[in-house]
């Protein structure tokens, strides 16, 4: 039964071995002890079942597993509670690994100890799991060397945790869909996103102008500063949309021809409402929860196309074998400042209190990074 | 002001001449009155503002027009009553001639005349205007002989004069938005419309197979027979598509990756279900006049993209240069009884009638086409 669980984990990975930190170690202790090279026991975030986060959720240690001579096994130092994280552990996401698991999708650690084939990496090398795999909260994980991806210790932490969830996202989503020259625009709601966050720099990067639209909220003078200090050339609160002919407040800025949507419901029509002749508009996230509606004109005269965005899909994809490279670049940002976002490094003993602030139980806060 | 308004038209009908036999007449005449080759006088439904077809159009004479070297007069045979000339009367559709101007937009009719550089028509010669043209309601156009398209005489006149707006409107879509090869399937709603009857029979000389949604009406078992005639492998009512697992429902039918909407609401939304992962659902029509709503799980996890499809803005395309190609593949079809669809041949001098159907007035009728 164990046995037969821990297959089925690592199909629904995609990857072979992290697995073995997830769960259930007891059991794989128990046939592998004679094994010599052993991973130090690992202190982890684990969920036995379903449901709301803050109460399946478990802070416990779980036993040493065994390094193949291809593995690595990592000491974790950071890793996000991302809105997908928690998905996850609801089981609202369409996939996720079976229960029980360990939280957690993406991050950063330091190599620990290898198995004895492993040749290119080293005690001390930073890695992240590439592509990134369920599991990273904990303070130990092995896995495959291939699985793992050597990067530049010059990275701030909280970056490098999380440097592929959201900004390969934004990165994906501006080069995928449409091929957009210096000067064209993007629209996008959401802008406040870490992803949005990340569109706003990538676009200006490439001399690309982006038109935002957040939500009408207290503070919201201070947030179009941010933003604009990030790049962005217009942004606009819900209520200021609330007009027949939105385009006549782009001065300077070409129609866009390329939306993104995070929210749904009537932001997402404001997108619509931005977008050129012939444009697109890329869903990738629905944090209203509301639909989003459009009208047979859109798609017949204004010749509008509505697509979505997922990058677990993407990195299952033919064109993921590129990935690390993108991930270099993104991480070169970061590390050259031209590539922020807002963070919070959280101590892994108050874990419960960085999941209830990433549940949104204390309002508006930045994206929370458990450091180990 | 009238040459202004000429010149307008001449523009936005992407057709030079044409617009000469459509308004106003008489200002031309005069200009051009010392000419020698003249059309005979034309009799024409005009309107002379936007509003309801049935009190804005009226039946006039215009007199003759000027020959010109390159022109070819054709006296019209038939020309339908669509829906988007309708629109286009109504003043609603995004492309349209300034008021005044003579209805039509698609017809067939016979050579009756040429000037004198025109060496590949001969009187007797039936003819298409090609790409189709505003102004063909009316017993005698002339326009450039480039415009006009030569078609085989054998064709029954009513398939003749629609062959362009609806039947390929329908292999368009078939073929553009998805490689689809013998053994796939498609989906649609709006079954019953001419173009859901072309994609039918087209999808099944290509060995697709069809879904398709109806209404529930009365006789809804008769119109099930008539489709599954045509080829339909599948056709349901709305109200039988009310469960969750509409893909239970596919015995020996894959399930679909395109899928067709001209309703728009409800019927949309089952379009979406029934779409596999990565499917694209193409918007050509709302005839229910009700938006289309989509989850951003559909996009997100479901892949789907939206598309439209506008017959009109293809046209004006690169691609539009095959045109006649099909055109007559898609007549010769018609000749061989392959592609069939209901259609009612009106007298001219019962116009307003035949326009009430198209209305609607009298409930659900065949597509009316005008015999002249």
């Amino acid at each position: 039964m164990a046995t037969l669980r821990l297959v089925t984990l690592r199909l629904l990975n995609g990857s072979s071995s992290l697995s073995r930190c997830l769960f259930p170690r007891t059991q794989i202790f128990t046939v592998r002890a004679f094994s010599a090279a052993m991973s130090p026991p690992s202190t982890a975030v684990v969920y036995d079942q379903h449901g709301p986060p803050d109460s399946v959720t478990r802070v416990t240690e779980l036993p040493p597993v065994e390094i193949k001579e291809n593995d690595v096994c990592v000491r974790m130092l950071a890793a996000p509670i991302n809105p997908s994280d928690i998905n996850r552990i609801e089981g609202v996401y369409p996939v996720r690994p079976p229960v029980p698991a360990v939280g957690g999708y993406e991050g950063v650690g330091v190599v620990h100890s290898m198995g004895a084939a492993v040749k290119n990496f080293s005690p001390g090398d930073w890695v992240i799991p590439s592509p990134p795999s369920s599991g990273t909260w904990q303070t130990y994980v092995v896995n495959e060397q291939n699985m793992w991806h050597k990067i530049d210790k010059g990275t701030p932490i909280e970056y490098a945790a999380t440097i592929t969830v959201n900004p390969l996202s934004a990165l994906r989503m501006l080069e995928d869909f449409m091929d957009l020259k210096a000067g064209d625009a993007i629209v996008q709601n959401g802008a406040t996103s870490i992803v949005g966050q990340c569109l706003i720099q990538l676009a200006r990067i490439r001399g690309i102008h982006s038109i935002n639209i957040i939500r009408d909220r207290a503070g919201s003078d201070e947030i179009k500063e941010t933003l604009q200090k990030f790049g962005a050339d217009e942004v606009f609160t819900e209520s200021q949309l609330e007009l027949k002919n939105v385009k006549g407040l782009l001065a300077k800025i070409p129609e866009p021809a390329l939306g993104f949507n995070c929210v749904g419901g009537n932001p997402a029509s404001l997108v619509l409402k931005f977008l050129r002749q012939g444009g697109t508009m890329v869903t990738y996230g629905g944090m209203s929860k509301k639909p989003i509606t459009i009208s047979t004109s859109s798609f017949i005269f204004k010749d509008l196309s509505l697509r979505g965005f997922w990058l677990q899909k993407w990195m299952s994809s033919d064109k993921a074998i590129q990935c690390r490279n993108m991930i270099d670049y993104l991480l070169g940002l970061a590390r050259e400042g031209k590539l922020t976002y807002a963070m919070e490094l959280a101590p892994f003993s108050d874990f419960h209190s960085a999941l209830d602030k990433a549940l949104g139980k204390q309002g508006s806060q930045p994206k929370q990074v458990i450091k180990f």
